[in-house]
């Protein structure tokens, strides 16, 4: 399974294709979308959309994961950010490629096991994953890769539940899903 | 020229479409996209994606019409609108369909006459440029009328400058462009 991991931004975007073999992850492709202020913001999230959909057309992901913005910014600057997730969730929507949203503590803790991890441990688990030398940069680029690793893990990840049992898939949506999963688990 | 007015929000997202034909406006279509709360977000964007992308394939406007956002709203608000009209923004420059973006403030005022004016008074307008008879309702429609009406006005209208000397455009990109179209005004 491929999925892209997508940091949307409107000075820059990163992104991180991630390929899922069996539980063994390896790099497609990364990189950063780089945006000039001289440009006016539909101009920018033209490129995106279109730079975004070529990646898709070539890799043909089963999934596209976003992080849900942050909000502890201005209203301002939320509404920027906001247009280009938007555009980002259109082309997903467009393309059919299964979206997936996941916070920013979220990506943190699935990846390093702690939800105020720092940029750079991120950026240290996302090349322990995929196993690369060199560091990854910018944080953008990182940032992407934690994002699709996070949804990869999410997916396949066996979590122990205490009792030596493993929990096939980390996140669930509600508490029925899991005790009908771990029927001993209930007293 | 054709111009669809749109009014985004991810409850309601109004829309509009005026002709002008040599100064005569007359209304093609208008109506309102309704949203369900129990919908995601992307599933909203993605209805509000396809929904106008009909409306622009149907009615082949030149140019499309948006509010900037409101900023007094809190950030989690504004990521929310944001996201919605970064979808219509995609959308625009998809289809290729000239995107023009106008203030709450410049709205009112084109149609108006006044900044502050209400938004049943923007309705008026509306009804009084198209020439219909019943109110228009809700102000999701009439807003994004007014929109599409303070386009074709802004392109249209000719607004004195003080000196009997007419601008043909009320809205000037930069001072330089104004500067060379009225090199008389310059002491």
């Amino acid at each position: 399974m491929i999925v892209v991991g997508v940091d949307p931004g409107s000075v820059r975007t990163g992104y991180g294709i991630v390929k899922d073999e069996k539980g063994t992850f390896s790099l497609i492709d990364c990189g950063v979308i780089r945006l000039s202020s001289r440009q006016s913001l539909p101009e920018r999230i033209k490129i995106i959309y279109d730079e975004l959909g070529k990646l898709i057309a070539v890799n043909k992901p089963a999934r596209l994961a976003l992080e849900t913005g942050y909000v502890n910014r201005n209203a301002q600057s939320a509404l920027k950010l906001g247009q280009v997730r938007g555009a980002v969730v259109a082309l997903a929507m467009n393309r059919k490629v299964e979206l997936h949203e996941y916070a920013p503590r979220e990506v943190k803790q699935v990846l390093t096991g702690r939800g105020g991890a720092s940029k750079e441990q991120v950026a240290y688990m996302a090349r322990y994953f995929l196993n690369i030398g060199n560091p990854i940069k910018p944080f953008d680029v990182s940032d992407a890769l934690g994002i699709a690793l996070c949804d990869l893990l999410c997916k396949t990840s066996p979590v122990s539940v205490g009792n030596g049992k493993t929990e096939p898939a980390m996140r669930r949506n509600n508490w029925s899903e899991f005790v009908k999963a771990n029927p001993d688990l209930v007293i």
